[in-house]
C-alpha cells in the first residue's frame, strides 16, 4: 500500500469536505486505488497548526473543529507553526493550499505554492488566485522540480471540468470555450426569470450564504473572469491576465430585460468565453440572452455548465456542481488520483 | 518518437473517419504525445485485404476506397488475408475490430477481439456487440494477456462518456446512470414535438440516413438497451445481459402523447437507466415525459447525453455527439491514447 503524506494549508470548508471524503472513503480508495492518504500536518492561522509523522485521522480532526477546539489540542509532534514552516518541516508528497483567493495579488497561496514547489513537492490548489495570476511561472516551476500542480477545483468545483478537456478532449481540438462559472450570478438571473427583482435575489441569495455581504466579487463578474483567465492558460496554453477579459457584469438586468428575452424564447446568462483567434485568445464574461434550446439555457440554481467547441467532436457540454465542501474536496481527491498516476507513469522513462 | 502498428478489421465509415484524423492529426499527435500511429493492416471483405510492415499512407487507403478502387492495388508485402489470417500474421500493437454490430452472437467481432487479446495485442471495437454480450470474459482474457479493451466508441461515439465514468468520476461513488444514448429515437421524438407525426418523422429520418430501412433497432430500442448493458458493465461491474433489460421502444408513442406532456411542460425522451439496488442493478429503456427543466430535456436531435448520480458530486451530466465518422474515429483515438499512457503506467511497477 503506498501512503502519500498531505499538509493543509487552511482547513475551512474544503479542506474539512476533504478530510470528510477521506474518513468516509478511505478504505475504498486504498481498495480501488492502491493508496493511503495521509495528512500529516495543517496550518490554520485560527484553528491551529499540528504536524505529526504517523498523520492525524480525519474523524479526530473533524470532531475537534467541530467542538470548537483548537486543533493543537489533538497530540501532534509540533504545534504552532506558521504555514512556511509547516511546507519547509512536514515532509508530505503534496501540499494543499486552501487560504482564501486574492485576484490581486494571489497571496498569500502563491508564495505558499513557490515554496512546495521548490522543497519537491507536489502542490494543489482549489484557489482561483495563484493561477488565474501566475500559472505559466507555477507550471514552469513544477517542471524544475519535477512535480504536479493540481488546479481542478478552481474551476466548477469537482466536477472534473480541467481533466475533461486536457485528459479526454486533448487531442480533440477544442477552439472555444463557453460556460457558467459562476453559481451566485446564475442562481439570481434564474430567480429574476420566475419574477423576483435583482434586489430581492440578491437579498435572498446572500441569506442563504450563496452570495457574501459584499457581493461585487459575484455579481460583477471577477470570479468568472478569473476562471476565465485560467481556461484560456491551462487548455489554450494563452498567457491572458484578468485585465485581458472584456468583463461585465449583471448588476445592469432589469425585469425588463428578463421578459423581453421571455417573449423571444430566451434567457439570460453570465456566459463566460474564451476563443482561439488568429493571434491568441478573445476572452469575455457578459450577461447574454441565450435561447432556450441552447444546452447552457436550462442550467438553472448554482449549478455551472461549460461547452467545448472541438474540431474532431463538435460540442461537448458537461453540467455539474460548482461548489460546495464536498464537491470542492472531491476536486483535491481528483487531483491528487491523477498525480499518483502519473508519477508511475514517469517513472518508467 | 514511440512507433505504435494497428491492424484495422473492417474499413468501413468508422475505420474511414479514424484515417482521415490520422491525416490531419499526424503531426500534432506525434508533437502532443509522442506517438506516430502506422496502419499496418487492414482487412476488409469488399475493400480487400493488404498488409504492410512499414505501413500505408492514410491519405493512400482514403483515396483508394474513394476512387474506389480495392485496397490491394495499394502497394502491400501481402495481401487478401482474411481477419483472422491478419491478426495471427500481422505483428501489430492494437487490433481494432469495425465490422457490423451483431446483438444475439458479437460475432464476427468478439472472435477476433479474443484472438488479438491471445495474441498479446490490445483490441479497441466500436462495436456494442461483443462489449454487450462478452465484457466480463474479454476483461478477464486481457488482463490474463496484459494488454487492455478500448471499448469508448460503444456509447455516444467519441464523447468520452465511459473514460469519464471510470477515470475522472471513478472516486466520486456512481450509483445511477441516466441517458439519451439513441440518436435516432431522439430525433424522431424531436421532430414529433415540432408537430410531425412519428410515421412522417420515421421516413424523414431514414432519408437523411439516420434511421435504417429496418428501423427496429433503434425504435424498439435495442441499439440503447445494448449500451444500457455496457455502462452495468464497464461501470457497475454488474454482468446483467440483453434480457434484463426491461425495455420498451417509441413506436407506440402518438402526437396525443406529446401533446399532453408539452401541457404538463415535460418532454418525451428514450431513457436508458442503470441503478444500483441492494442486489445488483436495475436496468432499463423505455419513453419517459421529463420535466423541461431537467438536463436532459433540452437535448434535442440526434445528440446523446448521460447524467451520471454519484455520492461526492451529485449530479454530472455529459452532452455531445452520438455518432459520426470522424466522431466515432475519435474514440478510437482516445482508446489509443489511453492504452499508450497505461503502458507507460504498468511498465513502471
Amino acid at each position: 500500500m503506498r501512503v502519500f503524506r498531505l499538509a493543509l494549508i487552511g482547513f475551512g470548508n474544503v479542506g474539512q469536505g476533504f478530510a470528510q471524503i477521506l474518513h468516509e472513503q478511505g478504505p475504498e480508495l486504498a481498495r480501488q486505488f492502491g493508496v493511503e492518504f495521509k495528512i500529516v500536518a495543517i496550518s490554520d492561522n485560527i484553528k491551529g497548526s499540528i504536524y505529526n509523522p504517523d498523520g492525524f485521522a480525519p474523524a479526530d480532526l473533524l470532531e475537534t473543529v467541530k467542538a470548537p477546539r483548537s486543533l493543537e489540542t489533538l497530540p501532534a509532534m509540533n504545534c504552532g507553526w506558521d504555514a512556511e514552516q509547516t511546507i519547509l518541516n512536514c515532509n508530505a508528497d503534496a501540499m494543499i493550499q486552501l487560504t482564501y483567493t486574492d485576484l490581486k495579488t494571489g497571496e498569500p497561496a502563491v508564495s505558499h505554492i513557490r515554496l512546495a514547489l521548490q522543497r519537491g513537492m507536489h502542490a494543489i490548489t482549489t484557489n482561483k488566485g495563484p493561477i488565474a495570476l501566475y500559472y505559466a511561472d507555477l507550471s514552469e516551476l513544477a517542471k524544475q522540480n519535477g512535480v504536479q500542480i493540481g488546479m481542478e477545483g478552481t474551476v466548477m468545483s469537482g466536477t472534473p471540468t480541467l481533466r475533461l478537456a486536457t485528459e479526454l478532449l486533448g487531442a480533440a481540438g477544442i477552439s472555444k470555450v463557453q460556460g457558467i462559472l459562476n453559481g451566485t450570478t446564475n442562481l439570481i438571473l434564474s430567480r429574476m426569470s420566475s419574477g423576483i427583482s435583482y434586489d430581492d435575489a440578491l437579498a435572498e441569495a446572500k441569506k442563504e450564504g450563496f452570495a457574501e455581504a459584499d457581493p461585487s466579487g459575484d455579481v460583477d463578474g471577477h470570479d468568472a473572469a478569473g476562471k476565465t483567465v485560467i481556461l484560456a492558460n491551462v487548455l489554450m496554453n494563452s498567457p491572458i491576465r484578468m485585465d485581458d477579459v472584456d468583463r461585465q457584469g449583471i448588476r445592469h438586468i432589469t425585469m425588463e430585460d428578463i421578459d423581453n428575452a421571455r417573449t423571444q424564447g430566451k434567457r439570460w446568462k453570465l456566459i463566460a468565453t474564451v476563443e482561439k483567434t488568429d493571434n491568441g485568445v478573445k476572452a469575455s464574461v457578459r450577461p447574454t440572452p441565450l435561447s432556450v434550446d441552447h444546452p447552457l439555457a436550462s442550467v438553472n440554481g448554482a449549478t455551472n455548465a461549460i461547452t467545448f467547441s472541438t474540431k474532431l467532436l463538435g460540442e461537448v457540454t458537461m453540467i455539474g456542481p460548482g461548489a460546495g465542501k464536498m464537491q470542492t474536496g472531491y476536486a483535491i481527491l481528483g487531483d491528487l488520483l491523477a498525480i499518483i498516476r502519473d508519477e508511475c507513469n514517469e517513472n518508467s522513462f
